[in-house]
C-alpha cells in the first residue's frame, strides 16, 4: 500500500474500531461530513483479524455509499483502536483488507482513547476516561497523547470497568454461597444470569448451586465477566453489596483520573459504565471534584468524531474549536442520515 | 476394573497426588508402612491425564519395588486429589492407568484436603487449611469432611494462597510503574523475575518497562503468577507494599479458617505459604486466635500420611490415635529409607 500522498485535495475517512462495533465517517478537508457508515466489531483480538477487517471494510464502504462516492476519491484514512502494537507493524490484516477493498490511499493509526478525547472537545490540553469493558485514562498535551493511566486488561488493571464490576459481583455471589461473605440480592441474580443449574452434591460440603457456579463461570472466558456488570447497577436501591461495588468502582475510575491529572483542562468521559447515573457516577465525581474543582465534563457516546478530527489533523486541516463544533453537527447530522451527499 | 474386595488380607496403598509431586505408601492392614515411592505431577488438570496417569502408577512402583512387593498383593488404593468431578466419573484416566500397571482391587477417591488433615490427627474432628498455589479450608465431623471454604480457584477465591499473593506482588509492581501505587522494591523483583526486557515505547505516554511487563503478564497462565509470590517474603523486610499483602494475606486465610469455624478441634495447616514464619503466620496466628483461642496447631508436609490413614479405614482398619502415630513413625522412617522391606 502506497503511504505518499497523490491527492492534497481527496476526501479523508475517520475510523473508529471498537470491540462492539465499529464507526467510519467520510469527510471533505474543511469539515463536512458526507457520509457515515456503522459495522461490527473492528478489534482483532476479540473478533479476529479477518472478521475486523472485514468490519473496517464495511463501515468504510457504508459511508462512501451513503455519499455516492467511490474509495478511489479517498486520499487519507485514520483509524482509532485499542491496543497495544498498532504502531507496532502488528496491523497488516488492516492494511491488507483496505487494500483489497481497492483503498489505495495512506493509513494511520491513532489511540482510541485520543479519539474518543477529540469527540468531546479541540481543546489541545485535557484528560479523557474510558470505562466500559475495560478501563483507562489519559491525558492530552500539545494536542498528543502524553500519559496513560490504567488500560492494563482484567488481570492487571481495567479498575471500574465492567469487568471488574462483573468480577465484584461474581465474587459477592460466590462469597455470600461460601459462607464468607453476606447475603445479597446479587446470588441469585448471578445463578439466573448464568443459567446455573445446581447439579449433584459432590460431598465437600459445599452448597450445589456453589459447585455448579464454580464450574459455568471457568468455562467462561474471564472477560466474559463483564456480562455481569448490570446486574450491580439493577440491584443498586436495595442490595448494600452491590452498592458497595458500584462506589468502589466510582472512586477506583476517580482515582485513575487523579494520578493523570497535572493541571486544568476539560475532563471527556465515554463507556457503558461512566454513562449510568446513580452510584458510581457519584462517586466518580466526588473524587474528580477532589482533584480538579469545577473540571467541565463533556460526556461522549463514542470516538467517531475524534477519529474524523484526527484525519482531518492528519490531512494538515485540523479544525479549531468552531470547526470542531461544527464536525460534530455535521457527523450527528450524517449519522441520523440527515447528512448531505454532497456535491 | 473390579470394585468387590476379593482379597481382605490384601496390602493397601495411599496415594497422595498433588500439583507438583505425588506419593504412595504401601502399607500392611496393621499399619506397617513396606514402601514409599514418590514422583512427579499427579494432576490432571495441572500435568494433563497422561502424565498425570504415569507419575501416580511410578509412584506406585516405587513403594511397591522399596517393599519388593508386587501389584497382585494389593487389594485397595485409595487415592486422595485435589479437585472437582474426582467422585464424577472424570477418573477413568487414573483407573485406566493402574489397570494397565496390572492393578486388579478396589479404587477409592478421597479430598486431598481430608487426606492433609488426617495427616495431622486421628482426631475425627476438626479443621484444616492449606495455602500452597490454592487456598482452602475444611471442617471434619465424624471422620467425614463436612464443610469447605474457599478453594475456588485464581479467579473467584483463593485468598492468602500463592497465587493471591504473587498476583498482588504483580499489581503492586504494575501500580507502581502506572503512577497509581507508591514506590515498592517489589518492581524491580518482578521485573526481573520475569526477565522483562523494556523494548520501544508506544507513544501512549507509559514507561517502557510497565508496557513490557503488561506483555509477559499475559502469555503466562493465571496461576503462575504464584511464582512471584517469593518476592513477596524475600522484600517483607523492608518494603511496606510487600508487608501488607503478607499481612493481608494471612488476615484472608484466617478468614477462612473462621467461616468453616464450628467449634473445638484441631487446626492441621499444610502448604508452602503457610509453612513461612514471618508476617503471614503472624496475622494468620492473630486471627485464628480470636476465633478459637489455644486451638491445638498442627503443621504437616503433605497429606500422604493421611491417605494411608484413609486406605486403612476402606480396609475396615482404621488407626486409633496410637495407631495413627504408630502410623506416622513409619511413613516417616519408609520416606527416608530405613523402612523394614518386610518377607
Amino acid at each position: 500500500m502506497s503511504r505518499s500522498r497523490t491527492d492534497t485535495d481527496g476526501l479523508v475517512i475517520g475510523l473508529d474500531a471498537g470491540g462492539t462495533s465499529t464507526r467510519a465517517v467520510l469527510l471533505t478537508r474543511s469539515g463536512d461530513c458526507l457520509g457515515y457508515g456503522g459495522s461490527g466489531s473492528g478489534n482483532p483480538t476479540s473478533a479476529g483479524e479477518e472478521l475486523a477487517g472485514a468490519s473496517v471494510v464495511d463501515a468504510v464502504q457504508r459511508a462512501l455509499a451513503a455519499a455516492g462516492r467511490d474509495v478511489g476519491e479517498v486520499s487519507g484514512i485514520v483509524a482509532a483502536m485499542a491496543g497495544h502494537g498498532a504502531r507496532g507493524g502488528a496491523v497488516r490484516w488492516l492494511e491488507d483488507a483496505l487494500s483489497q477493498a481497492g483503498y489505495r490511499g495512506e493509513l494511520e493509526f491513532e489511540s482510541d482513547l485520543l479519539a474518543l478525547y477529540f469527540s468531546g472537545t479541540a481543546s489541545p490540553g485535557g484528560y479523557a476516561i474510558v470505562s466500559g469493558t475495560g478501563a483507562a485514562a489519559i491525558r492530552v498535551e500539545d494536542g498528543e497523547l502524553s500519559g496513560t493511566v490504567d488500560g492494563l486488561g482484567w488481570l492487571l488493571g481495567d479498575r471500574g470497568s465492567g469487568f471488574w464490576i462483573g468480577h465484584h459481583v461474581a465474587l459477592a455471589a460466590v462469597e455470600d454461597l461460601d459462607g464468607r461473605g453476606p447475603a445479597t440480592a446479587l446470588t441469585a441474580a448471578v445463578l439466573e444470569a448464568l443459567d446455573v443449574v445446581p447439579g449433584d452434591v459432590l460431598g465437600y460440603g459445599r452448597p450445589a448451586s456453589l459447585e455448579a457456579l464454580i464450574r459455568t463461570v471457568y468455562r467462561l472466558r474471564p472477560v466474559e465477566l463483564s456480562r455481569l456488570a448490570p446486574l450491580a447497577f439493577a440491584a443498586a436501591e436495595e442490595d448494600a453489596q452491590a452498592q458497595g461495588i458500584l462506589t468502589r468502582a466510582g472512586e477506583l475510575l476517580a482515582a485513575s483520573f487523579a494520578a493523570i491529572h497535572r493541571g486544568p483542562g476539560p475532563l471527556v468521559t465515554g463507556g457503558s459504565v461512566l454513562a449510568q447515573p446513580g452510584l458510581l457516577a457519584d462517586a466518580f465525581t466526588a473524587g474528580v471534584e477532589a482533584v480538579s474543582p469545577g473540571v467541565e465534563r463533556i460526556p461522549v457516546a463514542d470516538g467517531v468524531v475524534g477519529a474524523g478530527h484526527l484525519a482531518l489533523r492528519h490531512a494538515g486541516a485540523e479544525p479549531d474549536a468552531g470547526g470542531h463544533a461544527a464536525l460534530t453537527v455535521s457527523i450527528a447530522a450524517a449519522r441520523a442520515g440527515r447528512g448531505t451527499s454532497a456535491p
